[in-house]
């Protein structure tokens, strides 16, 4: 396929770590909340098999956070969220659904309470923060609203734990999936996550201390030295075999929660006040009509840079294909597709054309692995 | 410079047009509201000269529209904006800049008033689809708000009022910049209007019929060729030299319309309720502080994709470069900058730092030309 350079410019930000990458190898640039996010370092398969084995330290400043403090702080992350954060904990990250009040999805942030009064949403690619403007300004709520200035450098794969021990000592091991607490490098805290956008194991850290933060960056790499840790970005590969849905590409404002198999987030049936919660009753009461699910497809390669139609054996379009790769794993191309109710089910046959040649394959449950 | 590819993806969203200027030669993109903006086809200053003598027709199909019809959309829509719309017209365009509560720019759109209960906001880079769902929810608005299917072809250059001639005839010819109305093309009404993000005349044709589109679009390059017709992007020397400002790189959400020189479009002495009046009386009262102006450097190149440092002869900061381009007319660099107030002077001297040596320039008036 041919390949088109990006056009840089001061509105698609650089990050903190961007002249480092670009001395590291990166090939190419994605766009994510309107700052450069890495999407090469050469070869994806290399990188997804690296990312299996051993470490990678990835710039992911583009997860942007959007601060919300005060007063009614709580109660306006709540309105804009399914998901019920009554019960939440300070120190912990939730995976939450937004959606607008026809229950649209408008992103699917993870929520860090880091107070009482005081939460970050770490979000996805759209502006989070102007709808939390909007509805605080239209409420009248008691609030304080910015994007701070975080850079979160990502630290993922199996040896992702035996690298941070080494610079944060036993204490960053024990820390539990979607805690998060505080850690000191170089005369600065560091808030640090036990997430990441892989399945691979590993932490966030969310650098406010640029300075700090350049050291730990280059601190990764020299300790890292013995684990083979290498620059890496969220492999497109890895994501869609575990599932990582990716807003904007899986789903968008078009979708609801239900649509996107995201059910264990969406609670119905609390005391919580949130957008969408009557279109959403409506939607559980008729039954949706449509859902996300994998694909594998007999094919050595795919490139998805817009949605797909699949066809059922009478060249009907019965859905289409969102995201797409070609898996080392399965030797396969699978992908992430939203399909017409009745042909949502395990082993349901599909077609679809890839540059002109039709291509077999079926319908799976997700995750892939 | 060393140059990236653009990593395609559904979420960074192609247009209709897509394919069609990947034929013509597209080389690089830029990501605009979540989709593909071409920004180079070849040399920025071959397209620059061309641009200025002949006729081009480009995919900006990002600029997005935001419909917001309904009881209560005028209502909403100058609540957003600080300039006076009570007396606008059907069938104008409106430059206006979008700001929130604390004044900072969120966007500066142009506005189309389509009916008195329906509107356009033909946006810059950034989702003021979810600034005004926000607001609408919060104030309760009897309004609907969604973004319709419409992607722009814009013809610009100084041949484009013949080219357009020839396929809509005189009437087309006849209207007033920022006027718009309706003409037919292959069994489709096209919405266009006298406007552009050029300074070398144009139109821009609101595409809602993609079949009807793409046909006109191929008709442009047929009927085009005695007009020495060639595919293009908005183009940034031509933008600087003219001084049409970019939100994202030339002003941001820090900054507020009098520091961007928006003043003409500030209405504070009227009747209207808008965000951030108070605040704008306030900045109005103290003065600001630091205000965009141009700059001439005595150099033969620049890229710049952040901000850059201005300092004056004592090497203290006195401003920063957000936009810059080599401009063939002047023989030198010229930019657009945000500069404390004391060195908001003509023939004020700067220095920048580009690529480790340093330049000498000058500040002056925009626009350039």
């Amino acid at each position: 396929m041919k390949t088109y350079s990006i056009a840089k410019s001061r509105r698609l930000r650089s990050t903190p770590y961007t002249s480092r990458i670009e001395k590291q190898g990166v090939t190419a640039y994605s766009v994510y909340n309107h700052m450069l996010l890495p999407a090469a370092f050469g070869s994806s398969e290399d990188s997804y098999k690296h990312l299996k084995e051993h470490v990678q330290v990835w710039d992911v400043a583009g997860e942007r956070q959007v601060e919300i403090s005060g007063k009614d702080s709580a109660k306006l992350v709540q309105l804009m969220t399914c998901r019920d954060l009554s019960k939440s904990k300070i120190g912990r990250c939730y995976y939450c659904p937004i959606i607008d009040d026809k229950a649209g999805l408008i992103n699917d942030p993870v929520i860090l309470k880091l107070g009482e009064e005081r939460w970050w949403i770490s979000i996805a690619d759209s502006d989070v923060i102007l709808f939390a403007k909007g509805l605080a300004i239209g409420k009248k709520f008691d609030v304080n609203i910015f994007e701070p200035n975080v850079d979160i450098l990502a630290v993922q794969g199996p040896k992702s734990l035996k690298l941070m021990e080494k610079i944060f000592g036993k204490k960053i091991t024990e820390m539990k999936f979607f805690g998060f607490d505080y850690f000191e490098f170089a005369g600065a805290k560091h808030l640090i996550a036990r997430s990441g956008w892989s399945k691979q194991g590993g932490y966030e850290i969310y650098v406010e201390n640029t300075k700090s933060g350049l050291s730990l960056y280059d601190k990764l790499f020299e300790i890292g030295k013995e684990f083979e840790v290498k620059p890496g970005c969220p492999n497109l590969i890895e994501r869609i075999e575990s599932a990582l849905l990716s807003y904007g590409n899986d789903m968008d404002n078009d979708d609801n929660p239900f649509e996107c198999g995201l059910d264990k987030y969406v609670h119905l049936d609390t005391e919580v006040n949130f957008l969408g919660k009557e279109k959403l009753k409506e939607v559980r009461k008729k039954g949706i009509t449509r859902k996300l699910m994998g694909v594998i497809i007999e094919a050595k390669g795919i490139n998805v840079s817009k949605s797909i139609n699949l066809i059922n054996e009478k060249n009907s379009k019965i859905g289409e294909l969102r995201s797409g790769v070609y898996s080392p794993h399965f030797k396969k191309v699978i992908g992430i597709a939203m399909l017409d109710k009745p042909y949502c089910k395990v082993s349901q046959k599909i077609k679809i054309s890839i540059n002109d040649d039709v291509f077999e394959g079926k319908v799976c449950d997700l995750p892939f692995i």
